[in-house]
């Protein structure tokens, strides 16, 4: 069986990892792409790495025809994702990456992103996506909200721990080293191949990055409990690749062996033996994730740190993921190629 | 049906890509690895990036049992190449990835590399490896000789040219850019990051690269008579990609036309509109070649522009491509993945 | 003596290099900065590298007093110099370091630029800035135009080659590899880190580069008949740089001979010895330009290569060594720094 | 008046930063370059971007004479400095750029460094270089042991801090990018362009860096109780640079205050405006230190960033500072230029 879908954003980072993936999965079929700004192009001159592909040529999104769409994925800009997903059939499959779904109550959404949000109903009916912890919600849903590719992965080291309750929860410090793709495809100065390369830097200091609002949902969610970590995004000169290393307070081989027990059965997070660290180079164009632990030399204290690409792992490849789940088909499919190395 | 495989040299940058590919190949199970210098590490020491796979230890290559393989690459360093492969079982497929068995002329093969060839009866039976050229015989070969990376690129772009006599056989002028995972993983202080990037410059000047053997041999047999081309290849801080941009006299009309022609139903090889040029950055990870033709203001000058993988295409891609041929699988499975991009 | 200087277009990359380079002048000080687009902003708040500088606040081009200024640069977009300029008062001294006054026939600067000059008069005036080849003139100039960075290193390889005549000037061949910083500070996709870093292609194919229109000037002039040269520039992912590699027709001991020569009481212009060829990371972030000759296998034809960084020797330090002259200032104050490696 | 130097270690990295940065030094003259493994060679051989300076030839260090020499620099890999310099006059005034001198305690040189001290009468003797605490002492001093990169950068932001008391000191993180050239001109795997590029990761973690031996004895020194903070470098694919996030307890407004306060009349360290945050590119290849301040949205969490040029300001520009305190030139002497950037 064959599932036929549509890619709105197709223009963009996110979109062109999304045609490459599925590129490679046997029951995918791409029938339409949107992409308001370069519509009326072909593939080849929008993303000249993608000409072998047989795909339609980029249409304006009010010009699809959803009829025979099973699903769509909506790698829009933020705040222009909500807007067109409240227009789209009611019963159309969706997997939004952009942010506007991913924060269940408005109030915190409206306080993180600074504006009233347009699609309150989709908003309620939107479940969170990060697969290895909503699998069995995401796979009855219609509407699912990619998450954050920093959220992804300060989740993916941080749920079992807060679960567990083997590390003190007022003292989660989370410092984050994402390269350059995770901003997009805008042309600001600093995103500049000669403002970047070379040099790198913290921004959204202070903790005041927008992923935090997801980490403040799904950590209070897990803890009963308000929970408020510290966390420092850095811009580094690569392309792809979040590297973050959490600061934590509690035993070490607790934190590995509960790291190492929720994921040994999940076929895209592996934990390393315990002393390793990760590196992004070894997960680069993947939709794995590593984490490592280590004990510090103070006692009681310990260094988790995790490694995914964020335009496959944290942002496309789940996508994919999750659409495997709403379609029933095996949840690796097309997801399983090795990392790009060197 | 699946085909046993053993890599040789599984410790380099060639070894690792055809890891990579052959884990997305549906016919293809690698049963051994030999690394002499890391014999008795697992691959994820050697390379974490495919710790997720199931495969075998590392050995040294003696210790293979080659009765059950089907097919070995030779992924060893140029002069150990023709040594082990003098040892291996006569009726053994071998691709080789080294420069061991690309010139069929001893004398050649002593000009250029500075020794004499010790497996020079394996020298006679090897068949080159360009695929798109040398099919037949490869699909008959025992003993493949996988072509230089440098030298692919340029034949891509100049033997239908040279075939077709449709420019100046004694106005041939190479300037190529590759990338340094050419180098392979060698030790040296102008291949460390700290050295190579933010500079770039000449190597091998006034046409003394090794891959010019393979230049006068493929060209001078294509025109019956001596060609002898001008080539300078650099070296450009990035990772992956060949760029060579060939300066030629001859009409470019008839330029873009012969090599459309040449590779209209060809796979792999992609020539691009004409007046287009191709990016290394569009073909990174994959099995693509783009070729790009225009005209100089200058009449009679034609620049073609050929880009591809130096790792893929121009090594580990072409090697399965030629193993595909060796055990009578379509040729292109496992090498359809689109690049990597960004 | 100090003498006061402007700078017109402070906020661009040539801007920020003049600011650098002036900063270690004993006889210099800013006492103007003109960036309309950043007027009111200081000098921190633009490029944060010169924080520790005691700069004037930027201000819009209006409103600077220009009464007292001895010497004013203008690094302003193309076009809009040649409008700034024709209104900045008549005895001003001035260096331009954009296009506009490079080309001395307005014919051939409306075919290469697409406009009719603006700035009739002033054009009419400039001296052509290339430093080692006019400096009588620059001396005793009021309007001096810096060169284009391509066309710098061209020059510096080419001119006394054609002067001299030992090489064929029908068979020029021109391959140049540009670092991005050459595009300026402008937000294009194609400069972005996630499209150039780990990418490079060709662009202005087929010898439509402007920087032709000044090879075309400066070489017909020097042969006394119309010389046109093959060039096609390449963009590279590093920031700073220029590499060209020139094939040549003609004897390589008198191209090499013939260059030494010519360069022998240059401080920043140096000839390699016979064989060495020249990278970007040992001329990066200074005023000198190193040039190397290489004999190809072929004989009668020689491989020049030559290497500059392309925001000093190329634009801002070429500018200031023609200041000094201007300024009947010692020609290499403030540009003997070495290069920055790594 | 004119001092005559000695570089011993001339062919590294930090060999080449002093040599960069004396050439522009009115005061000292460089008459003796010693590198034993590339004995016999020009500078221009070994390092091509120095080819424009008038030096002398490499030699053996046994072959120097030291007769006339009036300060030496040791820029020799950790355990042969402190072999050479027990050796060297014992009047000869030495900064010494190695490890080996940092510690003043001999046990914790060997609990630190796995073996015990070879020149324990220097040991004592020498003087930490931290010049901005230490500017009195090494006025006076004979020899002068240059700070580690990464301690240099931790004293700059916490050491007002510890003094003054504003922040918890149980309760230190400091999490460290530093680029590759800190890491040496060493052959190994991970320091290649082809792994390092595009690729990240945490090293040495647990806090188990050797400088943490700095760090626990300057900051035990300054509060007068043992201090031990939790410390993590990255390596980052960029050349120069270091960029170190400090996660502190302690009011953010005290913090900024103590430490613009320390800094005020500081030529060299430069605090910026509460709120923001500095950049390894605005200050590369330059000898200053930036660092900001941010209030957490957690009450009572401060974010201190700082960062640094780890060849300059953290290795050879800070022991050209110290060599001027040492021979009674001005602090600044040579040490002024601003940053490169782009």
């Amino acid at each position: 069986m064959t599932y036929s879908i549509a890619i709105l954003g197709a223009s963009g980072y996110t979109g062109a990892e999304l045609i490459r993936l599925i590129a490679g999965h046997p029951d995918l079929t791409i029938t339409a792409l949107g992409a308001n700004s370069k519509a009326g192009q072909s593939i080849a001159q929008v993303f000249p790495h993608l000409r072998h592909l047989q795909l339609p040529t980029l249409l304006q999104i009010d010009e699809i025809d959803f009829a025979n769409i099973d699903l769509c994925f909506c790698a829009l800009p933020h705040k222009t994702s909500q807007e067109v997903i409240a227009r789209l059939p009611a019963d159309l499959k969706i997997v939004d990456l952009s942010a506007d779904f991913r924060l269940r109550d408005p109030e915190a959404y409206e306080q993180w992103y600074g504006n009233p949000h347009a699609a309150v109903a989709q908003q309620k009916e939107a479940v969170y996506g990060l697969t290895e912890f909503y699998r069995d919600k995401i796979a009855q849903a219609r509407l699912v909200a990619g998450t954050g590719c920093n959220a992804a992965t300060g989740q993916y080291m941080l749920r079992p721990l807060i679960s567990a309750q083997v590390i003190d929860l007022d003292e989660i410090i989370l410092d984050l080293k994402c390269a350059v793709s995770g901003a997009g495809r805008s042309l600001k100065e600093n995103l500049l191949h000669a403002e970047l390369s070379e040099g790198y830097h913290a921004y959204a200091t202070g903790s005041t990055h927008r992923h935090l609002g997801e980490f403040d949902q799904e950590f209070s969610a897990l803890a009963g409990r308000d929970v408020k970590i510290q966390f420092t995004p850095h811009l580094i000169p690569a392309n792809r690749g979040i590297l973050a290393t959490g600061y934590l307070k509690g035993p070490s081989d607790a934190v590995h062996e509960t790291l190492a027990a929720a994921y040994a059965a999940e076929p895209f997070v592996d934990v390393l033996p315990f002393g390793e660290t990760p590196s992004t180079r070894h997960v680069r164009g993947s939709n794995f994730c590593h984490i490592g632990v280590v004990a510090d030399r103070l006692p009681g204290r310990t260094l988790v740190v995790g490694a995914l690409d964020n335009l496959t792992k944290g942002s496309s490849g789940q996508a994919l993921q999750n659409a495997n789940l709403m379609l029933n088909i095996e949840e690796t499919t097309g997801l399983m190629m090795p990392p790009l190395f060197p």
